[in-house]
Formats: C-alpha cells, structure tokens, sequence
C-alpha cells in the first residue's frame, strides 16, 4: 500500500516535470527565439534570472567564513527592515491581575510617534527579581490575538473575569507561563485590538506600509523589537535566556529579530518551512477562473527580500543558536540548515519535526526543486504540509526548551 | 436651482469636515494621548507625517530656481524607476497591410532579456522618409488593447481581415492617424496580447515586479520608452515633434517619459487629474463590510514614489512644453499647475478641460483640501469626476494639437 502510495507520487512528480519543461516562461514556448510575450513570463524570468543574492551554499561557505557571511545577511535584513532608529517612549504597565499560578500583565508600548501597541505579560508565581526566569517572546499567526495566546477571551482587552478556558490548542504564551517562563504575547499589527474597529485589515495597512516604502513586516519587526528590547530590562527576566516563538505568520518576525539580535537564545519556528520565492514560481496553474494569483497577500510583501534570500537561509543564520522547527517542509532545506548548525559547530542545537502525516519518512517525497505548474493542494503535498494540524506544538516544544535551558549551569 | 445645489454641496463638506476632524488617525480619538491604537491609525498617521519632498510650492520656486527643482525632480523619477541600461534587441517590423488611408505595422521590441513586446504603427499615406510627420506614442487605458487604439478588432493579432468600423470612442491612434500624425499603439503590460493566456493580470505580474523590486509603471515606463526611441530613429517621424498621449491608466507612464525625456514635445493627459496620496488618506470611508480598502490595485503602487511627489507636481515640471488635461479635477490643482507654466515663462502651453458636466464654474467646488471619511462616489463628485464621460476627447485634442504643432515654422 506503502509503496503503490510512493509509485503514484513519483509518477505525478514526473508528469510535473515534463509540464515544467513545456510551460517555460509562461507557456510562450511556441515562439522560436523562446522569447515571453505574456508579461507573466516577463516577470517570472526576472525573478528566475534573479536568485537570491546571499542563498546559503554549505559547499562555499565554511567555518571561517560563516560569520561573514552572517554579517552580510544582517546588514541586508537591516536594509530591508528600515526601522527606526529609536521608539517614541518607553513602554508602561496600565493593569494587572491575578490568575491562577502567575500574573497577567498589561502594557503599552509606543513604537512610533502617535501609536500605542499593547501587549500581555504572563509571570509564573514565584517569580520576581530575586528569582529571573527565562522568557519568551510570543508571536501569533494570522488570524490570532495576544489574548489568544495568554487563554483570555479574544476581546477582553480589559482582562476582566475569567479566563477562557474552553481554548486547547494555540495558547503559546500560556503554555511557557504554565512551564515557569515569563511569556510576553504580542498582536500582529492590524488584527486583534489593532485592528479597524474589528475589522482585520493586513491588506490595507500593508499597502500604506508599502506607498511609504516601508512593509507589513518591517512595522511588525520594529513593534515586536521595541518589546524585546523592553524584555531584556524587566528584573524579573534573565536576558541571558529570551526565546523568541513564532507561530506561522509570527515565524516571520522571528526570523528578522534572529537576524538583527544576536542576544536572543532560542527560536521556536512553529510553522512548516519552505522556499517562498520557490513557492511564487511553481504554484502558477491556472484557477478556475484562468487566474494564477500570487500565493499569498501583500502583508508578505517586501521589496527586494527575495533578491537578498529565503526563508531557510534566514533560519540557517541564527546557527549556533538553538532551533526547533515543528511543522515540517522538505527535507532538501532542513539538511541545508543542518549543515549551517554543523558549520556553526553546534548540529545539536538544531532539531525539526515533520507533521504527524509525514513522520514516516517513506511518505515524504524527496525533491531538489518543486515542479512548476502546480495548485496549493499539490505544493502542500510536496512539501509534506498537513494544514488541518497546523497548531501551536507545545509537546514538542516544552520537553525541547527545558533540555537548553536546563544547559550551562542553570 | 443651482444655488440650492451649491449650497447643499457646502453643507456636505463642512458635515465631512466636521466628520474629519471627530475621526483624526482612524478613530482613536477617544484616547486622551491622541495615540492611534488601531494599525490603520498609525499608518495613516505615518503617511501623513511625510508628506511627499518635492512638492511644487509656487510662492518657493522661482524662474531661476525652476530648472534645480525639476532636475530633482528627474532624479528621484529615475531612482523610483530604476529603468535598466539597455535594450535586449533593436524593434522589428514584422508585417505590414494597408488600411484606407494609411498603412499598418506591426512591429516586436525587445526591452527585456526573454522578452517581446509587440507594437503597432499608424503611418498616414504620403508621409514618408521625404515627408516626415508629427508623430504620438499612445498609451491605452486599464482594459485596453493597442488593437482598440487603433480600430481593430481586440485579437486581431495577426492585423488579418478589415478594421472593426463598429468602434466610436478611444480609438487613439486611428483619430491621430486621419489628422496626418504617426501613430505607435502599445499594450499596457499584462493585458491584451500581453496577457496571460488571455486573463488580465495586473495584480499577479505586478506583486512578482514589486518582489523583484521593481513595480508595474517601472516596467510599462521602460517598455514605453524602449519604442519612445525608437520613434525617434525612424525616418518618417520627425523627432522634433513627437508627443505622448495617454488614457487614463496610460498617463502615469506619460507622466515618467515626460520627466525623464526632454525631447518630448507635447503631452495629452486624458483623464482626470487628483493627488493620489489624498485619495488615500481621505477615501476611507467603511463600505458595507467595514473594509476601508485602499482607493486602487498595486500596479499603481511604486513604494516611496508618494514620499516624493504626487501627479500635479509632475505635470508642473512638463512645463513649458504643452500639455493638455481634457478630463477636469480640482481647479486648486490646475491654479498650481498653472502657476509653474507661469514660472516657465510659457502659461499659454498649458491647457485644462472639465469633464461636460463640470464645464460651468458654479457646478464645482473649491476646495482647498478633501475631507476625509468619504466613499469613491463622494470622491469623484469632490473632485468634479463624470466616470460615465471618461473616453479619449479626439474633439478637444486634435485642435490643441494642430494649433501647437503648427507653431514654430511648420
């Protein structure tokens, strides 16, 4: 069964294949000079003809020269991030109340002249500036709230009554505060209690972001800094042991705060891991409707980045630094970032998981490059993604942050 | 009867005055600190915050100071631009049929590697290499095809079979044609035989150009200007009189050719006039959904051009050379407009229409700003826009210019 399972699979990347040889360029194969005359070959053969300058290659880059290389794909985040130089004022606590087995806390924080972004601060009991814990840095994906993540009702920005305590899955940040961490949950800009009266508006914030040549991720990454920063000062944190965690849209941020900080201890990167750019020129069969949309919005977007690197290069520069990756992707990236952790000297700080579905490595395919030409459902496939498990895995994670900070002589 | 209009005219815009100043930076005014909480709020408030550098102030810029201020002007366009060094190849002819009265071509250029982009030439019988005309590179609107600028049928690629005599309004290029002008037609990229198998697709190909860096009028500039130079090498054209006439979508590339090419002789900007940045920032108003979507599609969105100028600004550094506007706008930007055809020493070469409906003064509105918080409807009313009369205004056109173009010693 097995077998037949893995057969059919192959056949199908093989069908995939010689489509792609056919439907170079946008399917202007018929003209004898191979030249695009739809303007969607135009702009796929830029991108092709334009790989990322800085692509992590574990054969040219050695220990010697990982650390330069590192410093290249720093300065070019820090290009592409535009922050600020410094925020407006400096964060303020404005409530707090007690729950069961730690504090929740309230705080404002002003990154920018005229905006207020607030977040939570869960401290388990027992700790306190005689007593520093480790903390982590809470990011959420799309769709999720701060309060989301601390257990609280979605819209008690007020933190009055109870917690919610019909929520299972995806409470990260009451899941470290429950393992003894101090966790600090964030919103994504323009969701949540920063959203237009309710309202989600990614798309319109991000074409703002855009017009003023900054980006949705460039906003974000800056909120979420000035909280980090503010992280390392709380007497009651050890600044020698802040995780930054990310759940899907959140692994993005992650990335950049890796990036640009190299105080930051752990990442936790709860997501499935993929090539966007590689995603953008292979996911291109036509709808329904004939259309072949981008895969996703332009809160991902940010000129340029995908002309500096990709996601697995990014994560393959927070090496030596401990990492878990818990939703799987190919196995073609995750042994490139194993060879970055190996060429870090540290290969036991890296460890990834695959979805459940695809934990049996016979049903994973193995790729060097995604066929183009293909729908969402068939990108997931190839890329061992299971979307209906996609949650938060506080069972992998916990056990795994415990073994590094239990480390060095804690 | 029109009293009581203007009167309740006024009326709307002191309510959305009002309106403007209860809703500052998205609705956050409940908070004493005036800071936004919402996304929304903070990036309106950023874009607010900078307004564009180069703004022609007409009391600041002199006739001495003219010349500095567009040279800046020209180096922040080229910079936005970022047109590349060369060609890929020269255009070629690659059919020719004769029409009644003038003949056909249908040439290819080469503006990019792996890429063709196909063009049509107008040239009215008796001009010739001994006999050069005035010639218009003519930029079709959004949902238009060189074919229709030129009176064929919408696929007649191939220039096979009669003209489609059925058609009465945009036909740009024949309307020039029959009044002893060459005629270049082009495609807007991603639409007509640019397109993808058929589908428009503005939005996919411009989010892979923005993710390259890059941006749709970067793009349709370039490929506007590669077949720009070339007219100007033919030997019926005489380059000394050469005009670029676009339709709506096509008077943003007019706009860049016109600021990057002094050669240019004349302009014809069909279609109203507005300062894009204030749509934005004052077209926010919650439709049924409460989405307050950005007023229009990322192939106009070229990230840190509205840090520099807006469309008026431009239009003022086409100065002295003519330029007609033959669709309205605010008259506040026509007075400064005109103000830098002044300063250029030549007020008579700019000439302005509104649209028929708003060709009587006292059915307009002075304003000297939008309110805010008003839907497209309210907008265009504001802006004195008739979206049902927008089409090419052959009528207003070819006088203006027989008039310029028989100026000088032809």
């Amino acid at each position: 069964m097995k077998t037949y399972k893995v057969l059919a699979l192959a056949i199908i990347c093989l069908f995939l294949s010689i489509f792609e040889a056919s439907a170079s360029v946008g399917g202007d194969s018929l003209r004898a000079d191979n030249r695009a005359l739809r303007t969607r070959g135009a702009v796929e053969g830029l991108m092709r003809r334009n790989a990322p300058r800085l692509t992590f290659r574990p054969n040219e880059i050695t220990p010697d020269s990982f650390s330069a290389w590192k410093a290249e794909m720093k300065d070019a985040m820090t290009r592409l991030m535009r922050h600020p130089d410094s925020q407006s004022e400096e964060p303020k606590m404005i409530k707090r109340v007690k729950r069961c087995g730690y504090t929740l806390e309230k705080w404002e924080s002003y990154p920018l002249d005229s905006t207020v972004v607030p977040f939570l601060v869960l401290i388990p009991d027992g700790v306190d500036a005689n007593n520093p814990a480790p903390a982590a840095l809470c990011i959420p994906g799309f769709g999720q709230t701060k309060e989301l993540l601390a257990g609280e009702r979605n819209d008690n920005f007020n933190l009055e009554g109870e917690p919610d305590t019909t929520l299972i899955k995806n409470t990260m940040a009451l899941d470290y505060v429950k393992a003894g961490i101090v966790a600090v949950a964030v919103d994504n800009p323009s969701f949540g209690e920063l959203s237009d009266d309710g309202k989600a508006d990614y798309i319109e914030t991000s074409r703002f972001l855009l017009e003023c040549d900054w980006s949705y991720l460039g906003l974000t990454s800056w909120q979420d800094r000035v909280i980090l920063d503010w992280m390392k000062t709380q007497p009651e944190i050890n600044p020698e042991r802040i995780i930054v965690s990310g759940f899907s849209l959140g692994t993005e941020p992650l990335m950049v705060l890796g990036l640009l900080d190299d105080s930051i201890y752990a990442f936790v990167y709860n997501d499935f891991l993929c090539r966007t750019r590689e995603r953008a020129l292979t996911m291109d069969k036509p709808d329904q409707n004939g259309a072949r949309p981008f895969p996703n919005s332009i809160e991902h977007l940010i000129p340029g980045f995908l002309l500096e690197f990709d996601f697995p290069d990014i994560v393959s520069t927070l090496a030596p630094r401990p990492v878990i990756c818990t939703e799987g992707g190919m196995d073609r990236d995750f042994g490139i970032i194993e060879a970055a952790f190996s060429t870090a000297g540290a290969p036991e700080n890296f460890e990834w998981h695959h979805y459940p579905m695809f934990a049996d490595p016979s049903k994973r395919i193995q790729l060097e490059a995604m066929p183009s030409g293909i729908d969402r459902a068939t990108f997931f496939r190839l890329a061992n993604v299971d979307p209906p498990s996609h949650y938060f895995k506080s069972h992998l994670i916990l056990p795994w942050l415990k073994k590094h900070l239990d480390k060095d002589g804690e």
